[in-house]
């Protein structure tokens, strides 16, 4: 099981970093494997300074740990303090172009030995965190997410929305991070080969929908105030990892490797005090059209789209 | 008692701002009255964009709460959930030279009302971020923190600078934050006035050593390398504020005023991924010299000072 789980999360590490290389003309990935204190170990993948991409990072981890952490089961806390297996795979983009939008990913499979039982699930999802919105962008990811959900079954996709919307969400902001996508944990009901089958499906999905945003806005053009606003925008991104994100606060408490942990952080970012944008800008379209949950399959699709 | 604290606040805000706008040919600080819930409030002032403070803020604030927070006592577990009063000054200076340190510095008094009785703690410490170090600097800043404290015990600033070294530092780095200086809680074992008083001397100590080392570096010319470095360096602040900073996420959670809170990031900041200071280098000299515990006073001075 962890061995066909394990092939496949290499295998879809280095077709999502070929994806990525694909828009480069001449960056490629640094690939730096590591080991974590002899029980296991990982692949980090991480691309600086493209042309496109300002930062991406590819990370594929699969360790084996005494003790289960609270953080890492919602709903079964029976296991906590277990010893447990756990494999994944994360990405995140940054892009240089404020068009093109920041996604991030993660795929993971858990395993707990309980007694004579091998407790297992799968968790993880996608979400899109834009500069400049474009409806035609939410329908297309949302679109990915939804066929890849119905696969499995049609009530899967506006439950893992919703668990989405509801987990990247920053309180002290009160707003969402971004337009969202999917998010899910202790999948395991379908039986593991349903399950496994639907991670692949939402994998592929994700690559698919991100390189079709890429090509969408790579070329679009923009100014050095737009830029501006993204490494603004960006900072609501650090604010998030650092304050509320489980698997970042989990690899930072279980003393995991901080350069893998910390690749999901932007490049460069700023902070402004008390800034806000100008009225009926394309910045504040942002945050009155598109930082909000929203059902983006059955929205009418505005003038911009 | 909160009277004479609170005017005092005020009046060490006031002398802080005056001090750093002294350095700005033109910039001054912005000043925004906020309050909090209507349970209290305070004057937050920001100045940005200066030529030679990149980000300022100088925050004071006085609020009431229904129930104290655990992490506003580590020593008095018995006042958790009971009303309380609390009041502070915090500065934050992140200079754009990247040879003019980055400092830090808390003054606050809390009050619970317990059955009849009203106990009272003062609490706070200054620190210090050099991203290029002289021990001429180190020198200054801590001969100021142990002259105030040598005023109230001799005992306690051997005392308070370990607490300082403790408390700013990064286990996921496993580094400090930076020369450190010293920091407090629980203070009230030597009555009010003195107490008090010993506030008032550490304030006007950090004052005046800041303003000393600004003066002796301000003029120094630095290079593109050196700023990036200066960015870089700044994430690691981010890292300790958002991640560790026990004042950060109490405001936070406590749904505290966000921009008033977070006015301690900086206002660019980069992550690279595993980024290492040549050999040798100033920069290497930063992590070789600096960061980590010394003793400073009685430290042979070394050639650059």
């Amino acid at each position: 099981m962890f061995d066909l789980v394990e092939t496949w999360l290499k295998q879809q590490q280095s077709s999502l970093i070929a994806m990525l290389e694909s828009f480069e003309p001449s960056a490629k990935f640094n690939h730096d494997p590591w080991s974590y204190h002899s029980h296991g170990g990982g692949l980090t993948c991480v691309l600086e300074a493209g042309e496109l991409f300002e930062r991406a990072g590819v990370n594929f981890s699969s360790i084996q740990g005494a003790r289960l952490p609270v953080s890492a089961t919602e709903k079964r806390p029976e296991l906590e303090g277990l010893p447990f297996k756990a494999m994944g795979l994360s990405m995140v983009v940054h892009p240089r172009n404020p068009f093109v939008p920041t996604c991030h990913a993660n795929f993971r499979l858990i395993s707990v030995t309980h007694g004579e039982k091998n407790v297992w699930w799968f968790g993880g999802g996608f979400d899109l965190t834009p500069y400049y919105g474009y409806d035609e962008d939410c329908v297309t990811w949302h679109r990915a997410a939804k066929e890849a959900c119905d696969q499995l079954n049609p009530s899967l996709y506006p439950q893992f929305k919703q668990q989405c919307d509801d987990y990247f969400y920053l309180p002290h902001r009160d707003e969402p991070r971004g337009i969202g996508g999917i998010f899910f944990d202790d999948l395991n009901e379908y039986g593991f080969e349903a399950c496994f089958d639907f991670m692949q499906q939402a994998a592929q999905a994700f690559q698919n929908a991100y390189a079709e945003i890429v090509t969408r806005r790579k070329a679009s053009e923009y100014t050095e105030a737009q830029r501006e606003f993204m490494c603004y925008r960006r900072g609501r991104y650090v604010e998030f990892n650092l304050l509320y994100d489980r698997g970042t606060l989990f690899g930072i408490q279980s003393k995991g490797r901080t350069e893998s942990i910390l690749m999901s952080m932007p490049p460069s970012v700023n902070w402004r005090y008390q800034w806000s944008p100008e009225k009926d800008s394309e910045e504040a379209r942002l945050y009155a059209h598109y930082l909000m949950p929203k059902d983006w399959l059955n929205e009418a699709i505005s003038d911009n789209a």
